[in-house]
């Protein structure tokens, strides 16, 4: 989709809707910015929407109110899922979202917010800032005239909550379950029957069984939502999203306009946010493990070997024809899966490797 | 010790010496504040002196000249091991270096920058950031008057090069080895002739059998270092340093005299150059692994299970009698501890668990 074409479609209507209702679009007064931010998270949602406002404090305080940034939260101005046109538009101009939120507009996305089987959250930001990332999310973005900035990351999610036993990728044929993306994908592929629910309804369809199975976050947000009480079993390892990008993304138009200072600022801002929100779902999923297994007494299950590398093998078939059907997206994954080779024989002897040995059952304090 | 003791120290000498030679104070002209970084490094040097580059570069742009920081390599103006003396004095404002280095000053130091055993570069950040981390390393630096960042991470490092194998932690017994810090501590215990030399007679050193190993940093220094040519084998993994933060510390009367459109820029470019660095040292660690392996042949080897076993259990003793030596320190290492704990427990169903199955052996694009 070219970037007229997508200018022409709903989103004018919207973000004029936007407007009318009271928005009024700032101006620049005496060298001073007021932008706003859109988000397609609820005000202060845990992890995901602090990254939001921590980008907007860092902006705001660094340049002394020469640029100043006001976060909404989803729906305020626009609805969370029509964040990318209010930006691209200009009706207003700045969002905070995750890329494959746009997937719909632009495939390309999808394998730039995240990867079954792809890159943990290290890897994915030496991919951005030292492996050609940043260029190809740009040239992705700019078909929806933004600017892109890597704002945040998961790292490492689970692999969901499970009501049925997964002994072997058989298990899937037929599993009722909400997994959305590129995950979806491949459990369709595995034959389970692919759902989507708002966040508010995956307790209740779990428990009256009208669903088998929920993928959603890690410890920290699922122990917030209390899927601990309607699921059996915590399935790992997290092998549909290793980790997932979070997208901050600025009008092109304004982003030109800005001067180098406030340029320099807002990208130093982003790189902070992106440390520190790994940083956050780090810290706090650490925490949240221990109270779900410790005092909710949840069960661990960890896929067998044989399923992983069944489900390997079928990630690696259904993402080269997912990636196949748009020139963009196909550059994307082609770049992404070259430098996961080379990550995963790194990863073998360093993190991965180290990791390994730490969990080994010897003495140490603590 | 204490401000006071330290004040009175060699450092004023250096720092007097190095205000004749011509380095001459800046003033604050205009609010226009012009800053030196003196370094660790020599400058530019791959991966720890391109994040002294990169900090000096965003705090100058964002700030639009109003904090220009200017980068001297080691020995410009005081040596490398000097230069919190100079900082700490206000000989100069600003370092860059790794909190190591100042372990004679400061014992804390040495479990700030890293730990045998001890936490990832994800798992340091998020104890810095969301654990104590930094509170616990501000007191610290303080005693040596200076504010502190974390400004950079190397990651997982490797485990050395040997010219002898090792089966059991027995083979450590009567080894030469080059290792700096707490992992020479432990294999001290473990009966090794630990010593120290420069860079430069590292080489030499390896191929005339005067040492029979070496603990240098990981596949991009070490290829750059040309290591390869004298050694017979890589070890892995990187136990003894499994992230070593790189630290950004200022005097503090300079930083609490800074307004706080200053204060954010300097504190959000620190955060950028933590992400930066840590995708530089992921990136070309990925890339010069490969060479090494593919170009040069270099045989990798892992330490055995047993032999990761001893160490980790003796790592365990090692680090407590030396903290135990130290009030600070001590406090520092209890957070260190209690943090990776629960980091154990997560890693191993979390970026752990998941490397563990993306490593499995089943077809894969890339």
């Amino acid at each position: 989709m070219k970037r007229r074409q997508f200018l022409s479609g709903a989103a004018v209507a919207g973000a004029t809707a936007a407007l009318a209702s009271g928005f009024a679009k700032p101006a620049i007064a005496q060298g001073a910015r007021e932008w706003r931010m859109v988000t397609t998270w609820p005000k202060n949602y845990p992890g995901l929407g602090t990254g939001a406002e921590l980008l907007a404090e860092y902006i705001t305080k660094a340049s002394e109110g020469r640029l100043t940034v006001k976060v909404f939260g989803a729906g305020e101005i626009v609805p969370a899922f029509e964040a990318i046109e209010a930006v691209g538009t200009g009706a207003v101009e700045m969002g905070h979202g995750a890329p494959y939120y746009w997937k719909g507009k632009l495939p390309a996305t999808e394998f730039i917010a995240s990867m079954p089987f792809g890159l943990t959250a290290q890897e994915q930001n030496a991919w951005f800032y030292y492996a050609g990332g940043q260029e190809l999310a740009d040239k992705a973005y700019a078909e929806l005239n933004c600017k892109f900035f890597a704002s945040g990351n998961t790292a490492a999610t689970m692999g969901g909550w499970y009501n049925k036993e997964i002994n072997s990728i058989e298990d899937f044929n037929g599993l009722k379950i909400r997994i959305p993306g590129l995950g979806g994908e491949v459990l369709k592929a595995a034959g389970a029957n692919v759902v989507n629910l708002p966040g508010g309804e995956l307790a209740p369809a779990l428990q009256t069984g009208s669903i088998d199975a929920v993928d959603w976050v890690g410890p920290y947000n699922d122990l917030a939502f209390g899927l601990y009480k309607s699921a059996k079993y915590y399935v790992n390892p997290g092998w549909y999203e290793p980790a997932t990008v979070l997208d901050n993304f600025i009008n092109l138009d304004a982003w030109n306009e800005l001067p180098d200072d406030l340029k320099a600022i807002v990208e130093a801002a982003n790189k902070a946010v992106n440390v520190m929100v790994m940083s956050e779902f780090t810290a706090r999923n650490n925490d949240a493990l221990k109270t779900l297994v410790d005092k909710h007494n949840v069960e661990l299950r960890r896929l067998s070997d044989d399923t992983i590398l069944a489900l390997g093998k079928l990630t690696g078939e259904v993402l080269s024809d997912v990636a196949s059907r748009d020139p963009l997206a196909k550059e994307v994954f082609d770049s992404l899966v070259k430098f996961r080779t080379q990550s995963v024989a790194w990863s073998k002897i360093a993190e991965g490797g180290f990791m390994q040995a730490r969990a080994m059952d010897y003495p140490f304090p603590g």
